[in-house]
């Protein structure tokens, strides 16, 4: 392997800092949470997911990828919020290996009463302590960070990789940014 | 409870956005590890730990607040690490509560084998993505967080809010944030 392009000490700062601050934010919503609402966040996302969907329900594969669960840990959650009466599991008559999960009015009651305490949590560590132009930085930090991540097709890398070796066509370029688009937002920067 | 504040379409925006990086990055960071390095990232982090203080040992209570880990977490994941040689516990003589955990010579060649490629994948994933003034704003913004979710110690609390109240005694002031300094930069701001 090449020499490591290690960390300058001011990159490593910024890490560190990032790591801990990440950290420190989780730890907090997750003890609101618990001790407000009796639900870990986890759950918190799942109800917040299914409540923004068509009739409130989704298919469990598109649950865990919105949540970025494993199907287990999700299987393992939505189980225990059936036992609360929170969501509802059926099988897909079509497909076998699907299944949806539907909220159920319980289920919105919960996510309505936890959501006050919960915004006021994130909004005081967060949205209070920073600038305006500190808000809009961490958006397009985040944003630019999400689109490096983000998983592509290996057809659009493959025509990407290709454009790029031969410096650009633009009307292809903006087919692949529509391809590619995320929910709300998208630098338009390649992986 | 008064109406809460709930957050803008724009805040909701950034928030979302920067839950969704946070994510696909620690997912991105843990697949890396576990797959070049055999280990999760909590054990990448209690070795990273040990390996950075004096003699390379350290109390366990104040490695699981290092790495914001509950004690029993921590404890769990120093055993597996104890198992596979990296990690060695010792009970501490005049404290039955307290332990310490050394790092191990073989744990050592196990961090120094799992660092560059954890660094290779977090300079791939945001120091290449993003620009120097973003970099920058990125660290400032994460300790403006960070401060804020510190936990002060009541009698400073109690300090800062009388000073509130009678607007200001910089000397006083001063000698807070020296009590409050975290390591590597403190924005100064009040919690």
């Amino acid at each position: 392997m090449d020499e490591p392009r290690w960390l300058s000490d001011d990159e490593q700062r910024v890490w560190r800092a990032f790591r801990e601050a990440v950290g420190m934010l989780n730890a907090h919503t997750e003890t609101q949470l618990q001790r407000d609402a009796g639900m870990p966040q986890a759950y918190y996302e799942v109800l917040v997911e299914l409540s923004e969907s068509p009739d409130q329900v989704m298919r469990m594969s598109d649950l865990a990828i919105a949540t970025r669960s494993s199907r287990s840990r999700l299987s393992h959650a939505v189980a225990k919020m059936e036992a609360k009466g929170w969501v509802r599991r059926e099988a897909c008559p079509t497909d076998k290996r699907g299944a949806f999960a539907h909220l159920t009015p319980a289920g919105f009651d919960a996510i309505k009463a936890a959501a006050p305490g919960h915004v006021e949590a994130v909004r005081a560590a967060v949205f209070d302590q920073l600038t305006p132009d500190q808000v809009r930085m961490l958006g397009e930090i985040s944003e630019t960070i999400r689109t490096g991540l983000t998983p592509r097709c290996p057809e659009v890398e493959h025509r990407l990789a290709a454009e790029d070796a031969d410096a650009g066509d633009e009307d292809a370029r903006d087919e692949d940014a529509e391809l590619d688009a995320g929910d709300g937002g998208d630098t338009g920067r390649a992986a």
